[in-house]
């Protein structure tokens, strides 16, 4: 069964950074009751692969990517609050992206999408919202690349979430981060079944999208966790007779399991686009730098929380989005949790995460 | 003109995971005079790319890789030490590897050369030595893969060397560094021009060398340098007009001219021996334990040298290397120093790492 639900975006849709889309959908879920005032409803803008499916429900029951998180009597609370997750504009869980049909030509947009902006992300995503009788939101919740798009929201509509919870993410990606973003990108443009982007849809490069998915693993944990967990551990037998270069160590073996069950289930095009999204997002885009973006975000209650193994958006990062924000008008929680998992810990390290979440959404003292 | 020597290890050379060699070849250099007892000579065994020619010379004046370390008045001083840097074998700048011609076809080895080991390395190094007339070298240098290679040299002969000096390297791989060396080389070999390992020597793979050597320029420097040198610096005009996923940031165009560089010089098939030499090599394979394999260490003076943002030879690497080599019958120095550049600092951060090497080969008080 689907619970799955769509919403068309009726007519023009101008892009942030030039380009149009006619009649967009984005896919959605929900969960839980909005209240009679509309007040209780929580968005949840994803990372860069998932799809709208957080947590299971009667009408899908297939476990969520954050199914520990939302639910009933879950940190994310289906019982108090009425939740949205939203595939991201751009992707391929229903949500229109370069996969897409172009309503002009019948074709996929392939590489004629316009140049994706979290900006996009975000006003697309406010569009569901708005169209489910929304006005503004209790929070919103952006893990990784979804607490720039929960940015990007507060920076463009400021006070549609009276609270804000950013998880592992940025105000705007490092260096460090591009690099290794690009050369996943570049992994799959060199595989020449990319195709300059012209694959047909469901096939593709999909040598190319495999070793980018390995690098992103690679992004994604933390050594300290591997060591931990494989140390110098050898697989039990040759699974590669013959080959010289064959897998020898757990940790290569695990990559490559994740990578084969990950390659099929995302368009490599879409994988393109939303990840330069994600280098190409700048706070200080809106108002000359990165103080003056944040300086229009107007939830009143902000919690950020990062872990300091993740390298890809590390911790130094989310200290600094926390500093930026608490600037007296706000109040303003910074998090550090001891994960070893690196950045998607949020995702596995429910022992950490759980409370600290389940503390943003406390009642409180008082509230009604 | 040329520098480089080259000695021929006449007969079979057995290898340390099994297979032979005939008549291999090494390729070295040499710098300063060795004294009338033979007792001034220094090794220096080296990273995974670098040629022989660590310095310039009279007879080859092109600089060297290691140019500020090794010279007349620099911190391995020629003056004072007959200095000797061996090219790996392996290697292609010389020594015989994957891309030299096999004796028993007189086509290149290509897959057909035997799995190389850091101890095949280091035994073919300490060969060019004994034919050098040297019986104990005053010291032996390894920088980053290097420094396993002295560590198997010292295991594999015990003494060889009076001095030790162990710089950004470890007793044996994490699984971090397996993960990102193993899709590096995973990366060359889906290479359709790989051609499993069978590209006419000088052509090959290209365009997944070009990838691998991206990530390794990823691996070699740190989030830190990257911040502070690029920020979110965008290159000066679109130099890919047209290409919505050309370079936008200086950080992409750096890695660009970097890959472009490296790339030709290097033969593809030697690359992945080496890379997976670094992975396989483990002091515990010599007597059940690091532990164990380092107590086999001969050399009395011993300093070991890392920075804090190498994230591919992680620091504690190196602590945990100085504490098991301090059992009290060497004297044995740790040196943590504070440069940004990570794993390659010792490549360009001279600042700091010229007092370091300079340091470890002073004169000790009242020797001769």
């Amino acid at each position: 069964m689907q619970a799955r639900r769509e919403h068309r975006i009726d007519g023009e849709f101008r892009m942030h950074r030039g380009g149009v889309l006619r009649d967009p959908v984005i896919a959605y879920e929900t969960w839980g009751q909005l209240d009679a005032r509309a007040s209780n409803a929580v968005l949840i803008v994803t990372g860069l692969s998932p799809s709208a499916h957080a947590a299971s429900s009667a009408a899908d029951q297939a476990p969520g990517w954050w199914e520990e998180m939302v639910g009933p009597g879950k940190p994310i609370d289906t019982r108090r609050f009425f939740v949205i997750c939203v595939n991201s504009l751009g992707s391929c869980f229903g949500s229109t992206g370069p996969a897409s049909p172009n309503p002009a030509t019948g074709e996929a947009y392939r590489l004629d999408f316009p140049v994706l902006s979290l900006e996009d992300v975000a006003r697309a995503a406010w569009q569901v919202v708005q169209a489910l009788g929304i006005e503004r939101l209790h929070a919103t919740v952006g893990p990784s690349m979804g607490g720039m798009t929960a940015l990007a929201l507060e920076i463009l509509h400021p006070g549609s979430s009276r609270g804000l919870l950013l998880i592992s993410s940025a105000a705007r990606a490092e260096p460090f981060a591009v690099a290794l973003r690009s050369l996943q990108r570049e992994i799959v443009r060199r595989d020449p079944d990319w195709q300059e982007g012209r694959y047909p849809v469901g096939e593709g490069p999909i040598g190319g999208m495999r070793l980018a998915r390995k690098l992103g693993m690679i992004t994604y944990r933390s050594a300290q966790e591997w060591r931990q967990r494989f140390g110098r551990e050898r697989i039990a037998a040759e699974r590669e007779p013959g080959n010289p270069f064959g897998i020898d160590f757990e940790v290569e073996s695990y990559l490559e399991a994740h990578a084969v069950k990950f390659t099929g289930q995302f368009d490599p095009n879409c994988y393109l686009y939303l990840s330069r999204a994600m280098d190409l997002f700048d706070a200080a885009d809106h108002g000359g730098s990165v103080a003056a973006g944040l300086s229009r975000v107007g939830a009143g209650r902000v919690t950020v929380i990062g872990v300091g193994s993740d390298f890809l958006f590390p911790l130094h990062q989310q200290r600094e989005l926390a500093e930026a924000l608490d600037d007296g008008r706000r109040e303003v929680r910074f998090v550090e949790l001891a994960s070893v998992q690196g950045h998607d810990s949020f995702l596995v390290d429910m022992d950490r995460f759980r409370p600290a979440v389940e503390r943003f959404f406390r009642p409180e003292p008082g509230a009604s």
